[in-house]
């Protein structure tokens, strides 16, 4: 333990400088604004929650959880995301509401990281949930608007994934037979290490037929024509089901019109335990990481006493400011330079100016260590010094 | 320590329904563009500090810090304030920029609350620092800002109390001597323990005049009149220097045409122990407590290596929304009720609409449970259902 620089910040934690703030303020107002004509309502929550409540519900890895104690002895978390926190009101202070519920947040979420120079320990995320529709056009919307959200934003090429915990999970069981070792294979997928899994199958004690099975699970990503490979992977009435649930999923997506920008990858896994279905994800050409995923979760809400299907997703604001990338040409103000004597001058001046929607700074030149320096911030500047003359220098 | 139950919030967390985040957002939105046209930039610092270095230049009580361990063994903080954190970054990252400095902050920060029902542990401020100018036309400016954005926020009736901590303070040492001594005197007024204060005067071995001298003091409340009081209660160098201040400040404030909601409060002592000289806080009539406050900082700086002289604000967004009031009047979305068969055409129609603007909810028929209860929730529904006929039901 070593004492921190003064102007040290924790791990993983970073300041927003003005530029990238103004890039994030405008991709945040024009995600807002179409996820409202969604008719999604936003909402938040706060930053910290019960451990044993929404962090224990939340799926996050425990020691990516930010924990603290509070006076009473109980143990707190810094949320490490949105879902949780927003069922836990779906089923208490919005409980007379009926479902189903579109409800939309902008919020920091939290992850604890262990490496200097790693991965941010604290993002904003803006998403949806959609919760107590069991439907497929529940699961085309929250995809439809993802998509809707990220071209709004301003993002030309992206690709979204979509995969199924449901069918994974019928696979692995129906070769493998218990849970434990379902989970060791999923684990192989959600680190997408490949030569682990083919390695790992190989080294099970299974039938040439099955271990064929789950290695050409690997094959099983592309557009649609992948779904008929997939049920002949699961020839089963489970496997019928999942595949007709995609098959109008594609169709609807058709209809919305994104259909080019999606592909299938039955290899999908995603982080949160919680998902039970369709889960998806979003990428930009330009990233090498998701920078938004989403999908179906129907059981956490029995965990808070109202059980509702659901489904939503969230968007990395990091990562799609990321993508987009900073234009650096940051619009300078103009500024209004003044002796004391004309004070009152300049106030008139930049008042009027600013009820135009102008961004005028006002400075008294007295207040200036170094003029020269100080006016090259600004796009303009008019000097109002001394007594005598109105001019602008 | 008992198990919290399912729904429960940690101490002072709040969640924030839709309702309330769309006056929120209203406002948050209004004040951000005023204060955008006076040349301020937005920024953002991480939620969590060094208790060493921002945690303790903060200035706020200990036992009111939440405090966490990192993976090294540091103490971190959730942090209590933004002009520590602002400080920091004008002294690092922005080191190269030649002062002064505008920048605003938009942020949620985090005091710990011992009592139930209480004070909100979390709350949103939104304020500016002004950070290297010295000169009275500063101090001027961030109240003259604070005012406009209250106004510009509809707050129609408000008040800006106006003090000065070097006044206090040189009258407090010119008559008792010590700063502990002081420091106790400080103390009643921060609480607004008048009482307090006038039984402690009564107590302590000074001369009637001085007596006199420190009771009067509580009568320095109220217009630019007041200021000549002062002089007489502090008829030294120091004193004359800071009436021509506070003269200079009410000259400009009249100038921006905001010295009709300002008044002298000489016995004004703010929580923020880091300020040095005028400090002020903005009431509303319908609220107890002052929903805004701000002053001169000019020795919290050097605490990060880069010496300046300071001033600025911060509102509390919660105190303004209760003060403007909710409307009540929700704007209802429009729905879009469909069946299966018909779902391409209620895309097509849900898109043409949210493309102009307006909220249109999709909702497949079977995902409802309750449809009476249901379409009460949208101003107008369009059914979509079954294969034949087009129109409205």
């Amino acid at each position: 333990m070593t004492r921190p620089f003064v102007f040290e910040k924790p791990l993983g934690m970073r300041d927003t400088l003005p530029l990238l703030y103004d890039l994030k303020a405008s991709i945040r107002e024009k995600i807002q604004h179409v996820t409202e004509t969604w008719g999604y309502r936003f909402m938040n929550t706060p930053t910290l929650e019960y451990y044993e409540t929404v962090g224990d519900a939340s799926a996050i890895l425990d020691q990516q959880l930010f924990k603290l104690l509070d006076q009473r002895g109980n143990t707190l978390v810094l949320r490490p995301d949105m879902t949780a926190p927003i069922a836990r009101v779906a089923a208490s202070s919005l409980k007379k509401e009926p479902f189903p519920l579109r409800l939309a947040y902008d919020s920091n979420v939290y992850r604890a990281q262990e490496d200097e120079g790693g991965k941010p320990a604290e993002f904003e995320q803006i998403g949806v949930e959609l919760i107590g529709d069991r439907t497929t056009s529940a699961d085309a919307e929250v995809i439809a608007l993802m998509a809707a959200v990220l071209k709004e934003a301003g993002l030309e090429n992206f690709q979204i994934a979509i995969g199924h915990v449901g069918f994974i999970q019928e696979l692995f069981l129906s070769i493998v037979g218990n849970e434990d070792r379902a989970a060791v294979l999923r684990r192989y997928l959600y680190e997408k290490n490949y030569v682990g899994y083919r390695q790992h199958v190989r080294e099970m004690p299974l039938s040439t037929i099955d271990q064929k099975r789950l290695m050409d699970l690997l094959t099983l990503r592309g557009d649609g024509s992948k779904l008929s490979d997939a049920i002949e992977l699961l020839p089963t009435e489970a496997g019928e089901r999942v595949l007709d649930e995609l098959r109008t999923l594609l169709q609807t997506l058709e209809a919305y019109g994104v259909a080019d920008q999606v592909k299938f990858d039955f290899t999908l896994v995603s982080h949160m335990s919680y998902y039970t279905g369709v889960v998806f994800e979003g990428y930009a050409n330009e990233l090498g990481v998701p920078l938004s995923n989403g999908g179906r979760y129907d059981e956490l809400l029995s965990r808070f006493d109202r059980p509702a299907q659901a489904t939503g997703f969230g968007i990395r604001l990091d990562h799609l400011a990321e993508a987009l990338g900073l234009t650096g040409d940051e619009k300078l103000p103009d500024a209004i330079i003044f002796s004391p004597e004309r004070r009152a001058e300049a106030i008139q001046q930049a008042s009027e100016r600013r009820a135009q929607g102008e961004k005028v700074v006002m400075q008294e030149l007295s207040g200036i260590t170094n003029l020269d320096e100080y006016s090259e911030r600004f796009d303009d500047v008019v000097y109002m010094i001394g007594k005598n003359g109105k001019g602008t220098l």
